[in-house]
């Protein structure tokens, strides 16, 4: 997975996806071409088509990942008892999540290219939609979705700020304090 | 300002503006050519270069009345005495500012173009760094930080969310709930 060339010397699936992800963060997903890839590692454009035929192909690949975990935390967070301990659970994993991926998770959550891709996955936008309700449960209302709006976005986009040398661990730690203080949730005991 | 076309016929400076707000939403900055522009608008590229020479020259003219308001907010919070009151100003103006412009604004805390052109025009980079210092003054250190950060980037994003059919005050009064309470902030007695 992580090696950085196939045996034949070609790109590794991997390799591609990481400078992927730097293109797209610098360029937006519209604004990055599988010429401009395959430019940046020195490659034909062939290379790329024997693991992506498309750019969507490949930013479903450097979306997988994410969403698979999100869906594992959502699966968890729902078996909790109680709006505030589910909201609690999801907050807490999404934060963490945030914190050890802070060069994804703000192009995920802007990019109108990922927006257009997640319409196409229904899926996907599943895994959203109850991540955004578990979060949006501890208020009634209007109140309550404009807060997990507020939280979910505001997460994924200040863990990319930057805050100068700090660890995942201590950001992990802060966003969650932001976000319970905005969700209206107390800190746990453990 | 508001009419659509010059008496040449030819496409106003505003409605070049708006159609490139709708572009840059769904295709991001760098995914919108002025060609595409000008097909949406089904005029030719020169009708363009009469008002708009380059696509950052009409990025900035989308950003600038933004950016002017951020700046006479930022002047008016900064001339409050105590950092509570600061912070307040702050978020509550930016609060109006983005349930007003629900389309724009997400736009211009996300998109890397919009990054981008920031690097370049140090006088608006020093206007969002002012406005991250007022919210962030309230906590000291890393959780001020974080917190202002969360705060600038989800109020921008979640306005905006699709909530059905909310008004603008109504928006911006549960924007501003959301905001004091990350922030650590009273609701003002006004």
């Amino acid at each position: 997975m992580s090696s950085h060339s196939t045996e034949d010397g070609g790109p590794t699936r991997q390799r591609l996806i990481d400078v992927a992800i730097e293109l797209f963060k610098h360029h937006s997903v519209a604004g990055t071409s599988l010429q401009m890839i395959s430019d940046e590692l020195g490659l034909t454009k062939s290379a790329i088509y024997h693991h992506f035929r498309t750019r969507d192909e490949l930013l479903s690949a450097v979306m997988e990942p994410v969403v698979s975990e999100v869906s594992a935390l959502v699966d968890a967070a729902e078996r909790h008892r109680g709006a505030r301990a589910r909201a609690d659970h999801m907050l807490t994993g999404y934060a963490a999540l945030a914190a050890t991926n802070r060069e994804l998770l703000p192009l995920l959550t802007g990019d109108p290219g990922v927006v257009a891709l997640l319409r196409t996955r229904a899926e996907w936008a599943a895994v959203v939609k109850r991540q955004m309700a578990l979060l949006a449960g501890v208020e009634p209302g209007l109140g309550g979705q404009v807060k997990a709006a507020l939280v979910m976005s505001g997460i994924a986009s200040a863990a990319g700020a930057d805050y100068g040398d700090v660890d995942d661990a201590a950001l992990r730690d802060q966003l969650i304090a932001a976000g319970r203080r905005t969700l209206g949730l107390r800190a746990s005991r453990d």
